[in-house]
């Protein structure tokens, strides 16, 4: 094996990067996103790109593996892979399939993008190639404060009923251009949510809907807002926790229920199957143990009748990146992506060019590898603010409860 | 897109080799065995091999699919599926996912190995990198005849009871060394079979054992030898024919039960997970669509909990490349692969040197894409045996009707 592709080092560098207060059932977000940039540099100096989650158990995880990746080939995903299970005794139940493949999935990015430079490709084109020149993305609508207390109202102001669901819904779509809408939801009493989706019906009569209260509803409530949207929504987003809990909405709704909250990992999946408690995953690479596993799931979905879509948390970016090209790649994924990226693009670690929506899509990058640079300045900058910001695990029910006391975070809260 | 990845021209090149009387369920190999030799040509001149079928109905079939593929890039794996899949109205059922994945099959190995030679990968690392060094193959046993009629013995001569079953199998495995054996079974009654494999046990004390009848049994034979030979077997493979039969055969077995048979494309795997129909898998690249898919499927088995095993038809060193590049890097792939080889390695078409056994395992190439070469002199020779054998489609039942008329092909026979 040459030197080409024998990992010297995982450079992990923690950030943090401004976030508006966009409201959830679990509170709110806090002022700062923390999020983590992966630098792996191979021992002829290729650097390959990752960007994974800031929290400091993740944080410690991925420093543990690190001296274990020294030398090993950035082809080598399945050792890698079992070096992380064995590690942290994955066998013995000391670490979930889930954390497994959050650990997984921050490396195998960047071993990608190396490949994709090696090969002068796109990292698309090593997940089976694009059937697709660009990737749809939703508009991802968020209930928000005007702004953070204590701070001057953000760009977008408030969005706390449905005229202010419309108009953050116009802005992002003047804006970015996208053709499906989703709104996060859980946050207000049921009857306010749907009359927001029905608001959005109205202003926007052909675009896609979906509402996503994670998990804040009974399953009573869960299937009396799926009759209220029929024919309204595409899907309906973990309306209630758990895979029996979904099973037994999914039972009696006339919406499809998706989810990135009850199947996040490739053990849920018999159950939900076997129980019909889904008709949509919401994949994540960076929850499913990186590109290629999540482009299995793909053919797993697509074996069992499972629809696709792609799940998003506050990011940046390089998993905007990492996220089209997966999706370029996987032929039945075939919703509009969620993503956050409006919310923290002016943050972005990303040299400028590589990513813009058009049409509220992004076109597959086609350099080598993932196709992003990185802005060291920019990293150096947002690094700075994770040191700074005192924040190290995100924790937005902790963030509500500071500025409203009474806030019960007991779900199902409806 | 450069030259260096575009699809010139598809060359498929029909051959016959010697095959040995070997029994079966169906009846008799015939004198010769089809296959055909792929050779994909990129822009610039870079060759890609792949070994497929050679049945006309799968020539027909690849020569319709050619002129699509000019100008295709080899990194287009999920372009290629989808032109092969409306050119033949997959959606429509004109062509079922098991056609569909021979034909993908037969070019997406090509393009593997052109991209192998473009990056100056092994095949291997394409699928996410070995997880082992070497792969294990099991001793495929027949019986046999000593000849085929008209003709003199071959160089194994006979093997049609107990002690001619050993026999072979000692030749075997001090030829290659094998660890496991595997008997083709269905030939003679049930308890001939199960004779010759506790002769089996008692000459190879250590090496696991499988039998496979295919599907030459009713539900209660099935039981009657998954009961007598319960301890001795890994598993026994196609017991009896269909989902349903093998669902009603595992409920009962002591032994897990395999398949080639009624597992043998993606929309199969459903209602065999749903009634519990097989344990393990057996995967065949030809079959499943090619390496990546088949690559897939494991995630698929893996998920599922069933185990993974290698299917084989008759092949040379092309098949037997792929095969190990696939096997080496599907961790869940655990048990012995089978292969025909050892049945027909006196007319491979692959150079010397790149395919050896050592002690029952072929080391994974280690050179660029499938690390193995064509002897176009030796291709030359087995096209030549094509278009004189006048054999255009396998038929061991009309074969071995020729030579005993009263031979009923009817299935299940005991």
């Amino acid at each position: 094996m040459t030197t080409r592709m024998r990992i010297k080092d995982l450079v992990i560098t923690p950030i943090a990067f401004r976030d508006p207060p966009l409201l959830n059932a679990d509170g709110v977000h806090e002022p700062w996103a923390l999020r983590s940039i992966v630098q792996l540099v191979t021992e002829d100096g290729v650097t390959g790109l990752g960007e994974t989650f800031g929290d400091t158990l993740h944080l410690e995880r991925l420093a543990a593996l690190r001296p274990h990746l020294t030398g090993l080939s950035v082809y080598a995903l399945g050792e890698l892979y079992e070096k992380a299970a064995t590690l942290f005794d994955h066998a013995g139940g000391a670490i979930s399939s889930f954390d497994l493949g959050r650990v997984h999935a921050a490396v195998e990015v960047a071993c990608l993008d190396v490949q994709g430079k090696l090969a002068d490709r796109p990292v698309s084109d090593l997940l089976g190639g694009a059937v697709r020149d660009s990737v749809p993305y939703s508009a991802y609508l968020f209930y928000k404060w005007a702004g953070h207390p204590d701070a001057e109202p953000d760009e977008w102001g408030a969005a706390l009923d449905p005229e202010g669901v419309v108009a953050q819904a116009r802005r992002m779509i003047d804006l970015y251009g996208f053709g499906s809408i989703k709104l996060k939801g859980g946050v207000f009493p049921p009857d306010q949510e749907i009359a927001a989706i029905h608001a959005l019906r109205e202003a926007f009569p052909d675009h896609p809907l979906r509402l996503d209260p994670n998990t804040a509803w009974t399953h009573e409530t869960s299937l009396e807002v799926a009759r209220a949207l029929d024919g309204v929504l595409e899907y309906l987003e973990d309306p209630t926790g758990g895979i029996p809990g979904m099973a037994r909405v999914a039972a009696a709704s006339p919406l499809p229920l998706a989810t990135n909250m009850c199947v996040v990992a490739f053990d849920h999946i018999p159950p939900a199957v076997a129980q019909g408690a889904v008709q949509v995953v919401l994949g994540d690479h960076h929850y499913w143990g990186g590109l290629t596993r999540t482009r299995h799931l793909g053919t797993l979905c697509d074996t069992f009748g499972l629809g696709m879509s792609m799940h998003s948390n506050s990011h940046l970016g390089i998993s905007l990146a990492a996220m089209t090209h997966l999706a370029a790649a996987t032929p039945n994924l075939t919703y509009a992506c969620d993503t956050h990226y409006p919310w923290s693009a002016q943050d972005d670690v990303v040299r400028p060019g590589a990513l813009t929506f058009v049409d509220g899509a992004i076109p597959v990058p086609t350099g080598p590898g993932l196709g992003v640079e990185l802005d060291e300045d920019v990293l150096a900058r947002l690094h700075e603010n994770y040191l700074t910001c005192g924040l190290r695990k995100r924790d937005d029910t902790g963030y509500m409860r500071r500025v409203n006391p009474d806030f019960e975070a007991g779900l199902p809260r409806w």
